[in-house]
């Protein structure tokens, strides 16, 4: 048995990993969790799995559930998300929440010896050289939740470290990839969000078109695998079928292939080391499939991924800037205050003006992302 | 520094085994090697890799060899296969003969403890029971040095073997992957030896053309990794990129990938379970090649593959009579006597006129495959 705090449950990869515990409830048990405005989906979740300890978004949700429920312990903000990953009954804590609120639980649970199942990008992102310092230290493993890390961390199982020549993450080019350039002007946001593979949240999802959800995997792979920029390729590949690869020295290719379904690599990291049945996926036939394509990735065509690449290789607080202006641009896309190719713009203008700082504190990368997203927001309304 | 003891040095993976020897001369030593009647080409490999033992087939050869070369101890036969294998200096054995003449000196290379590098396919598909047992009771590793039981060794690194749920061997198709049944009628041995992707020896191409050989491996990867035949595929992918993969109970499929170089997959058995860069292949790159194809296997198509699953599902002796029937069949279609589908029909003769025994011992084995090789003879002088 299992026992799991879940930060983020409502989310996109919450309620995967909701489902994964939900097919074996003789594995897992969920110990605790945090949502952030979803009361009602809460609610629901409460009366399935009746975790010990519940964090909400504001004080105010967290007493109204008070009142309701009895034996369940309400918490809130910040203070919240740490008591959530503190239980001490928690052996492993996702980290399913979206944006640089995962970073300072996700400390804490590693300080305390908790496994964690790392969904949550900015973690890495912003923080990758004090998240992999500490987790040494404190010898924690983090085990990676995206597919396409999920699929290196696989091929890497039994290999030798140095035995590594590069990896290769595989991208689907997402809602556009068949779009040229010129072709993305005036694209819409539903469009956007119609990822041709992959089920997943909003964020996401225009992170996928613009390709700086490749971009960040990138720089979650150099921290994850402590692989230099240099040794990390992507590839097009419009199936998703292959979700990485890692080549090795002496050119063998490992590879992990798998349906597109994110609970397989979400199960994966709850049952690492072991795998466990999954039983409501589709087997993967190639022959059902037939072809599988690949192409190389054209880096004018996908600014971001560009972006990503260097803002990693300057390192410091550079892949902050990245993360929180991109976080913005998004948002502001969504709520079409911005037009799809603008994102990119503003992205650049965030990254060149800003003054890098090597080896930041948390207080600094905090910072910088705050001040980054004044910027950006300052940015868009002289635009608009 | 591994010392190499090298059975079949002159045919094509014993080449290629030297080859990798010389891309490594700080890692690789040739102790001792068996050739057949390719005395002029063993003179060139005894100068350049001075082994200490070479056997040879027959004893006028080796008695020529001994007046040319000092320092040197020349013998023949099966006790000269067996003196090859026994050398006290090799840690590995690479059995790169072809034909069941490999059975007995790879069970005493077992028996002395030696690591097994396994090129030779008769050796599992009609002792499959005999040397696994063997190699399990001497703790002795069989590494695989075909490309596809090389992929899927790799694939099962740091893996559980609960959690395997099917092999998967991928098929390049052979000579004739795109010809129809009824085309095949006229085909010459000249075509059927035009392999699409591999550069190997006559049977195993014509193997390869007849599915015969992706039978064989079928055998082989039932004993080498204890699977039932329930849990082996096999898919046509004719650019012969992915090796093969493994399936997991989580629906995970792991793939080895590569360029096709034979030495790839001889290095790695030879440097297993470390990996060693590989000077002088192609690195893979899958926007190079852009399209992979994958396409159901057809039985009535390939009949040998049928006829090989059903005689390593009967077991015994009936791989014993496969194997037998077939390198007569094959070495009469290459001598003309035969035609490209008179093989099937040979087969089939032979296989159902055989009487199993189950559990044969070697003795059995080598008794079988002699009448079963005299059956087939005479059944192709009745058709002449």
């Amino acid at each position: 048995m299992k026992r799991i705090a879940l930060l983020g449950a409502t989310g996109s990869i919450g309620q995967q990993t909701l489902d994964v515990i939900r097919l074996h409830p003789e594995q897992f048990q969920l110990v605790s969790m945090s949502i952030g405005q979803n009361i009602e989906e809460a609610k629901k979740i409460i009366k399935e799995f009746s975790p010990k300890v519940v964090s909400v978004l504001k004080k105010e949700d967290r007493d109204a559930l008070n009142l309701e429920f009895d034996h369940i312990s309400f918490v809130y903000d910040e203070e919240g998300l740490i008591e959530v990953v503190s239980h001490p009954d928690a052996d492993i804590v996702v980290t399913a929440v979206v944006g640089s609120v995962g970073l300072v639980p996700t400390l804490e649970a590693i300080k305390l010896g908790k496994t964690i199942a790392l969904a949550n990008k900015e973690t890495l992102v912003t923080a990758g050289h004090i998240v992999m310092e500490t987790a040494s230290k404190y010898e924690v493993s983090i085990l990676p939740v995206d597919s396409e890390h999920s699929a290196i961390y696989q091929c890497l199982q039994g290999e030798r470290e140095k035995a590594i020549e590069r990896i290769i993450l595989t991208a689907s080019g997402g809602s556009f990839r068949d779009k040229r350039r010129e072709e993305l002007e005036g694209v819409t946001v539903s469009q956007a969000l119609n990822h041709p593979n992959w089920s997943m949240g909003a964020k996401i999802t225009i992170d996928s078109a613009t390709m700086m959800n490749k971009g960040l995997e990138v720089i979650e792979a150099h921290w994850l695998f402590q692989m230099p920029y240099e040794k990390i390729d992507v590839v097009l590949h419009k199936e998703s079928i292959i979700h990485s690869m890692v080549e090795f020295q002496d050119t063998s290719v490992i590879a992990q292939l798998g349906t597109p379904d994110m609970r397989v690599p979400i199960q994966y990291a709850l049952t690492y080391p072991e795998r466990m049945a999954f039983p409501q996926t589709k087997r993967l036939n190639l022959w059902e499939i037939g072809t599988l394509h690949f192409s190389r990735m054209d880096f004018e065509r996908f600014r971001c991924l560009a972006f990503a690449f260097e803002a990693g290789k300057q390192g410091g607080t550079m892949p902050t800037v990245l993360n929180a202006a991109n976080e913005e641009a998004v948002d502001a896309f969504l709520k079409e205050k911005l037009t799809f190719l603008q994102i990119e713009d503003v992205l650049q203008e965030a990254l060149e003006s800003h003054t890098i700082v090597q080896n930041p504190c948390l207080d600094t990368i905090k910072e910088v992302d705050s001040k980054t997203r004044d910027f950006v927001k300052s940015l868009i309304l002289k635009r608009g």
